[in-house]
């Protein structure tokens, strides 16, 4: 990608404004942690990776915001950032994480305010660099269950611009184009944000990619006709049994390709599973507002009046999930035993 | 309806400008048999009865505009007429219907000009008539298979708007909804053109129907849940076994309403069965312009480049199909014997 997602300069955070491309290539500049909040939000940055790692950058501008204050009114103020971004959204699990792993950088630090802000901002670094590195891991691990000519289909936004940078699932196509392997993407548009059309198609063109948008709908028809080879999706949060939240759309095609038994992976790291979610069900489903699909580009489309009902994610059983591509392997079932076993050898 | 789809105003025709709405209420006039090409070619008018019907009016139009010409020339003319109204769209067989039973009146009639446009304009006001008459007897039939309270899908737009009046499986919903049965509706927004929120939407509010507006890709997660007691959907065109062709994204809800077992009806009046096609891979599939992808609202929403693949229509197998609800009852699968009979006993 010519475009960063995101990039530390000094003391302010800046991100590609998603909410404007492909239209415009415009930065959104965060000064302060609310700033950040906003950004993540207002989904000016999304995509569970890349919220993570920007929410880690609000917590150091946070500490860097507050530094000169008492040590008292400092930790008040500090706490209050923590908690804010980490619920700033509720389903993907890796903003929760990441905000911990920068809160535990705090509480370990016993030097003064200067100290702090220094570990912090490394404490990010390490985050986004490590998030840069688990994506080309996972590229490489993926990009092992891509036939050469593979016609492959992928939901909503799961690249460059969904992380910090390489991509999920896009990160592995990614891999098998460069590979030379001659694929083709059908991207579908993601409504109602049209990451799909939006993000995902202009990365594809940018990189040369061969390429078709099409609407949601029209997977079942492509499943049917044998058009597709495999389905390749990112996650919000992956429970310890292997059921997953991703964008809306996803269960649809989860099950049409298990109908036409066509092989369904999800491309998530390790940060992506919650071991203290045991099943899908637990997952809490962001509902947005009704305004995305009331209203396209300022146009009113829908009826004043209208009752919407948005959910922005839904649930994919682990049954329905040939594997699971991390960076540590590609995980396959039953996840339950293989999530349990991956965790004890990766995380302490 | 408050506002009519389409009425004849002396030698105009006044379309309803489906493109315009919910925003704006407005009309679109055609004076010419041209005019009326241009409006279905244009979605100015859709639906698959309200097509059939406007080119009804549209060849009256055109023969009226050449009535003055020697007679040669007036059947040359006219004959132009008949062929690019019929081919004005490809999928939806009512159109081919509707501009055959106008030419037969043409060729039967023995009288001057003055008598075939005269001929010509009783004969549109019978297949409107008669397509009213046909949505109520639908609906009556339809209305047998609603429970009380029942949660209904939908899909596209095949009310009010879609016809002359009242409407295929919306119309059913109407029927339903003042028998007082508590019905509430789940209306998907029917991607790329939005006539389920633009048009279904806007005719639900207008009647009061209890309805909540969806994205597309919501209903696979709604029928997992229970929460879908019967999917309700029109056609375009049903070949001789029961096969459908009807708006891209319909095919998609068969498979999911197979899947967790609910009722999957399509409401279609006898003469959107074409009995010269055997089985739907023998139906003609129109492919409509990129633009309705990659533009919204004036909008670009898809970057420069970007190949796209948009077929207007899919085909729905008839074993997905749980019942096909036409003015003559309700017909039960095998479809090729269902459909034999019946239009043995309806049509010469």
């Amino acid at each position: 990608m010519r475009h960063e997602t995101m990039r530390l300069r000094g003391d302010r955070l800046a991100l590609i404004d998603q909410r404007q491309l492909p239209e415009k290539t415009e930065y959104f500049i965060a000064a302060t942690y609310r700033d950040v909040e906003f950004a993540i939000r207002e989904m000016v940055v999304r995509g569970a990776p890349a919220i993570g790692a920007a929410a880690a950058y609000g917590i150091y501008l946070a500490a860097r915001e507050f530094q000169a204050l008492p040590r008292e009114q400092f930790e008040q103020q500090f706490d209050t950032a923590v908690a804010r971004l980490a619920r700033a959204r509720p389903t993907a699990v890796n903003l929760v994480w990441a905000v911990e792993r920068m809160r535990k950088v705090a509480v370990k630090c016993s030097g003064g305010p200067g100290q702090l802000v220094s570990a912090l901002q490394e404490e990010a670094a390490a985050i986004a660099r490590e998030d840069l590195q688990c994506n080309r891991a996972m590229a490489r691990h993926g990009n092992n269950l891509v036939p050469a000519g593979a016609n492959i289909l992928t939901h909503c936004n799961t690249g460059s611009l969904a992380t910090v940078g390489w991509g999920t699932a896009l990160g592995v196509i990614r891999e098998a184009h460069q590979a030379g392997k001659g694929i083709h993407v059908f991207a579908d548009e993601t409504r109602p944000r049209l990451q799909g059309a939006r993000l995902t198609a202009f990365e594809l063109v940018e990189e040369g990619i061969p390429a078709t948008l099409v609407i949601d709908s029209v997977a079942a028809t492509l499943l049917r006709d044998r058009r597709i080879d495999l389905v390749l999706v990112g996650a919000d949060r992956i429970a310890a049994n292997g059921d997953t939240a991703n964008k809306i759309g996803t269960y649809m095609l989860s099950e049409l390709a298990m109908r036409f038994e066509v092989p369904f992976y999800v491309v998530a790291p390790l940060s992506t599973i919650d071991l203290a979610i045991a099943h899908g069900g637990q997952i809490e489903i962001e509902e947005r507002s009704p305004e995305e699909l009331t209203c396209i580009g300022g146009h009113r489309v829908a009826p004043r009046g209208v009752n919407v009902y948005n959910p922005a994610f839904d649930m994919t059983p682990a049954a329905n999930i040939t594997g699971i591509v991390t960076e540590a392997g590609v995980l396959a079932p039953p996840y339950e035993r293989a999530i349990a076993e991956l965790r004890e050898e990766n995380y302490d």
